[in-house]
């Protein structure tokens, strides 16, 4: 994965040292104690891991913990795109949201009342179905709803 | 639910029967025989129901058989809100996008290879889970895997 | 207020009422028992009344019940003004956000850890200071920590 | 915190500094003689510090005084971020302001007139509400009201 | 002046008036005695008039007093026009600001300090300067010089 | 002044050389024999000076004649700042054009006919007024009026 | 032409005059006396006649005098198409500014000298050149050179 | 002309020649035998040269021929500035544009048919106007009509 | 197909008595002696009618003759759909010229030389292509190729 | 073909070899043993080759083959034009899309049913048809029909 700037470089150094050593997230999971998703989202600088997770995964890739401040520092998140994504894979969540999202709050408010689901006491993973028809991206994203406050 | 001019006409009809008999989503798609987030986008001419579809809902509501082909058309989908949408819960999905978007991309594409998860040949669907720390929405997406075509 | 076509009909037809009857946000508060922000904030549709303050500000205002799921129901929220609000009033919070926006990250996240405060399990109150020079308007937020969760 | 391009020079010296002294904002500020908001944001060059603040801020994080004029120095301030910003934390502003812009101006102009609350003559701080349910942040803002002049 | 959806219906009924009894704003404002810019903004809704004011001004329009609130309510302000107006008139004030903004800035801050002058506390008034190479528009503004506080 | 990465080397050079010398834009302008703010747009290459004007303002600042084509050549004007400046000094101008521009517009175009005041055969320049209730910026705009040519 | 909602009403019912009667805006230039671009622009609300101009298109076109103040106000210019346009015709005009602007500023600047050509003291006109080829479109236009100011 | 970062440095060695030997468009464009804007199109590389063209320029500009291929090359056109340029000079084509654009577009339809102004097979230049009001620039665009094709 | 605002009414007449006589654009487009893409087109008046296509078009709609001017005039082309259209068929083709759009300009003026293809004189049809794996859609686009003019 | 800051270092690597060595893209997918579309699709880095064609390329072009995990990653697509492409060759398919768009919809959907056309399985190529009037470029599409699925 190559050519977008805004990515940090402690990301590109832990993308070369995984190819190198070709390493996949899965696994490196299983050793951090993680979900894959999370744990690519650490190297994406979108979630800080905590010092334990961050020494684990480095010692994997065979990098130096003096970049250990690197991936427990709270990051500035987002940003990693611009608004509307231009790649196709990541396009398609953006039209999910754009054709299924008010279906999604009547069906999710008409259950559990005026609120969201959290994106921030989240967690999503990833699973694949096998189909004969084709293979399946199965995604599950789990969010405590929080109800709107009445002061 | 109110105040969207971009909503079709038909959708408001179905948001006012629907209220006046006291019904769900839920218990609209047990007659119609679909998942609830299905039926929703339907009734915001988000998908194209089959006619058979369309006529029991129209049945359940209380409305002419006359508004069937506003139901089973095929509809100019999105558009129903700004691309970055400002009413919390669905900005949450962007927000996700945003930050869990590249992560997925990669153990996603780790796994399948390099391609997409289809938006068309797409289910999503909502379950509630109960926990004592308060409930959480789950969301599970289901899409075919599209790998990129050599020619 | 006038001239701002995204306002609700409810919105107009509430505060038609209350000029008209020299009533105010405050007084109708304590009529409802909320603070006058929230009741406000139901009056513009970005906040949704339980029956009981409904019937109350209806009554209190001399609106028919019959209004009463018009306030009830879960609104989709924001949109009442453009991403950059042009009104002098409202720009100051845009600018608040652009000027102490990182500060007030670097010194809560200080304090509290990698995660935001709520804007859904949230309170916002407006008090007047008397001052010499001038009084002033102070603005409390309260919102719930919510910690990233790793997973 | 990182990845941030147009974040200044002089802030990230003085985020590393401050990382590497084991700092915080809170002392600092003790240190400074000011708000620990007010110091995050002449870090962020989003305020001018008197020669004298600056001097025992650099002192502090053992700086040499030749930064000094980049820390009095009157600032081009906003501009850190997108008009939008992505990162969830600084969104939530946004996020409120749409949400309960039009309800402060409601309550707010219902008591001091047509004007606006100074982002100038203004000051914000921030503390920490203990709760059982979950500690909260309580955001105090300050700003003079400026009515509006007829002339 | 035609053909402004976003301008408001009393503005369309004032500019219709004035157009029928073949008034000008220099002279109606003598008459509601305040300066034709000012009085001119009333009439966009871009300020609020006091009930004085605004008798004076619907009588010397013939325009019944039951509109006297339209004048009076405090606006919502801006809007009228896109964020950079396509009018060539109106374009020049933003060409003005891409063109001198910074080097007014440098100018007023070394003057002045580190602040803003007031765009509330504020005036701007219009003059015909005869100039034999053809007359000048001189336009004044007068706004308070706002210092930043440090807290 | 300090992170616009957009603006120019040699105003960079002019600034750090007018801070060394403690020398002042108005004191400048006295030497070069022309307006502080005309002085200081040349400054940022938003005009081009005469080269005479460039030699005086070159020796004053102790800076190379070689610098002279940059000050003389015929800049690429604006773009020193985003379409809305995020600035709260050069926002307000802005905003003032937001809430006065149509005012304006009637009462200049009331005066003149259907025209423009020019922004290029124009000056601007700033003024101090002392004023009890704190000083005052005044600024003065005069522009050539421009009426359309029927053809 | 038709569906361009911002276009004026009069601009509709003078398309319809001239549809119905069979006229062309050369020929109805020809009446009016002036150049079939400008009678166009007159049309579209971009230009302002002169009463005597805007009685004889009115006379020519069938439709009452009532309607002559609609073509001699000063009109709010710009804004009937979006910022870049989509129109093949209309976007050819943005194509050549993007491509060939910077070419054009550079040789006329190199023989007139800092400055613009004017878009208010003006003129475009269109001719067709006959060609074997394939016809061409001749488009002349004719602006006074407005010299930049040193003050 | 400076400061233009998206300028390519082709263009930029080009200018500096250009200045160095006191050579102008008018005058390379007589030695390239081309016309003076055809000729800064290709330096700005809007335009690619013919082998012979680009060796007459290097040479008339004692630039090394090794800089051919960059002159014949086809470039990526466009993008020089912003959709919407800042620079006055260049915004008035905008403005012409948003005024006379539809005027113009049914003036040469109502002549030639459904169809545009080629900006491929197209020409520009441009004349200076002696005139004792004030020197005026004439610019002539000529490019082929193609009618839309029916199929 | 529903629910899009900027659509003619020209054109929702013709979708509905298409569907009330139960006809195709592959069956009236024979019956018109044109292509089905280009039938389509005029009737979104995204093209212009001969009389006599016109003519039969409204014929074996049912269509008064009346109408026949809306389909021969020379529509404003564009503007059916937001710049980056929310619908997933339509942001196909969006997609397309993002992945594909460099690799086809590299390829095309590589065997044809600095220039483009031509959308106007241009031609689009549609076929279906079966394929045991999933029918396919193909999709022929014809231009003229046309070169840039040096001059 | 130069100036495009956003296009990767392995991309300029491959022009300057193809450039070099006077190779053409439709040689070398001949060596490769796919589509001229394709292999440039590969080189801007829009696609991913296989290792075999990837070493193809490189040994073709005589580039080292430690580049080839750059030609056989899988990219983050998009991104190398902005959204309205202003090189005139690209933005002629965006104006296809605004023109065509919606009745290709519906010609499509006509024929097919409610779906898209895949932008994943997917091929696009190029040819050169011989026409009097002038060379025409054909371009053939074809892409998977994918419907809607019902759930």
């Amino acid at each position: 994965m190559d050519r977008n700037e805004t990515i940090p470089e402690i990301t590109a150094k832990i993308f070369a040292a995984r190819a190198e050593r070709g390493l996949t997230f899965a696994g490196l999971a299983e050793v951090v104690g993680c979900s894959p998703v999370f744990l690519a989202a650490v190297c994406y600088r979108q979630a800080s891991a905590t010092p334990e997770q961050a020494r684990k995964l480095l010692h994997a890739l065979g990098l130096p913990e003096t970049l250990l401040p690197q991936l427990t520092a709270y990051p500035i998140k987002g940003g990693l795109m611009p608004t509307v994504p231009a790649d196709p894979f990541l396009y398609r969540f953006h039209e999910i949201l754009q054709v299924y999202g008010l279906p999604l709050k009547a069906v999710v408010q008409e259950a559990f009342g005026d609120g969201i689901m959290s994106a921030i006491d989240f967690t999503v993973d990833v699973e694949k179905e096998a189909d004969p028809k084709g293979d399946r991206v199965k995604i599950v994203m789990s969010g405590k709803f929080l109800p709107y406050r009445r002061w």
